[in-house]
């Protein structure tokens, strides 16, 4: 299903306070939005610490799997800012202060405000492209097919912008939602599977959500061929049709 | 660090809807927040698609390294529902309609209502302790150190309570947050670098966020002797109240 042409990437999530729960973090959603947008798919997301070797194993897990590979978190200027460096170990490549990240810190710092932790953030993989930073400046970078950003979702955010461009990008997925207007999973679930399986080239998923007042479910059609998503969203609306609930979750 | 008398826990959330982005995951922060205030250190998260292999894979790969796996999402009646079948095949168990799961959808549904479908629900793998779910009745379960929950939050988050009870325990974590009143990453940070090296018992964190109005630091002692925590934030105080700064990010 789905696999035509199709651009894959995953996301690594880089940070201590993200796994004690003291940040909650919201830049995997508006990754896999964004690159659902674009027309590549989000296949894997991972979260680990701020351990060198923990996130070293990680990169190369994805990088290698997918053909992209975008991390957030770990670049700012103190000690447990640890990702370029495990970027450049994982990638096997040098590391050293870069003149032209430094060059755009300086559109930001007077000379004398170039901390050594400061210049810590222009320590770029050799061979990076660098990606701009519009919000405090210190970029971010892409080396080969992976993709390192800021964990402040509102640099990672403008960063993204910036790097999209770049990106190969596949056919776009097609989406059609149904709602099943108060008719309970439990009651159209064997028949959706019977009809998930009679229409391979698109991906069904049913989704509830609980309100308090009930649950509410939506069927999801996704795919890249518009007359195999109507296909089977016809299907779909005329199974409801003939079926009736209580309104009942599950 | 911190690595005398810990209990460890991984998070696999499962479901394409997560990684297209149309839904956004609200558990991983909730369940890292839950663990950390039991004394459970979350160690790693991952969000996989609704693919056999890659579920099995992944619980597999948690179960083994982790105390606890947690995992969210896929427990329903359609047929993207399949975590109970994969953590059957990942401990190589078998699986089967659960009289015990059946009696607990009984108290909702009539016999009538108790369709092929919703007996999805009371699949459970063997040997399992069943969680009770006490929204929409349907459990999840614990089998080994593999914890099976729902994916809609208001249900997992009953369930977690559940099975709150039956886990083991370490010493909790303390937390010191220190305030940096405006001084940027960039002023502390080398400071801060060779503090955190002396102070080998504790962790120690800076966080920026971003308010529009400008970034905000924070510094965090992590640890799991109030002594070794109360040394370090005095020692951070101390650096800090040395320092001034102009306020800026990083």
């Amino acid at each position: 299903m789905l696999e035509a042409e199709t651009i894959t990437a995953a996301i690594l999530v880089i940070g201590d306070e993200i796994l004690s729960g003291r940040t909650k973090d919201k830049n995997i959603g508006y990754i896999a939005e964004y690159l659902t947008n674009l027309g590549i798919d989000l296949r894997e997301a991972r979260v680990v610490p701020d351990v060198e070797e923990e996130v070293v194993a990680a990169i190369n897990a994805l990088r290698k799997r997918y053909d992209y590979l975008f991390t957030t978190g770990g670049i700012g200027p103190t000690h447990d800012d640890i990702t370029a460096d495990c970027v450049a170990r994982a990638l096997d490549v040098g590391i050293d202060q870069d003149e032209r990240a430094i060059a755009m810190m300086r559109e930001r710092y007077k000379p004398e405000e170039l901390t050594e932790a400061r210049l810590r953030m222009a320590r770029i993989p050799l061979g990076a492209e660098l990606i701009e930073n519009p919000i405090s400046r210190a970029p971010g970078f892409m080396i080969g097919n992976v993709i390192t950003m800021a964990g402040v979702p509102s640099i990672m955010q403008a960063m993204l912008d910036n790097v999209a461009p770049k990106l190969r990008t596949g056919v776009r997925v097609e989406v059609e939602t149904i709602d099943a207007h108060g008719l309970p999973e439990g009651i159209y679930g064997t028949e959706l599977a019977k009809l998930d399986a009679r229409h391979p080239q698109v991906s069904i998923g049913s989704y509830p959500s609980f309100t308090g007042a009930g649950f509410r479910n939506q069927i999801v059609v996704r795919g890249r061929e518009r007359g195999a998503i109507d296909a089977a969203a016809d299907e779909i609306r005329k199974l409801l049709a003939q079926m009736t609930g209580d309104g009942a979750p599950g």
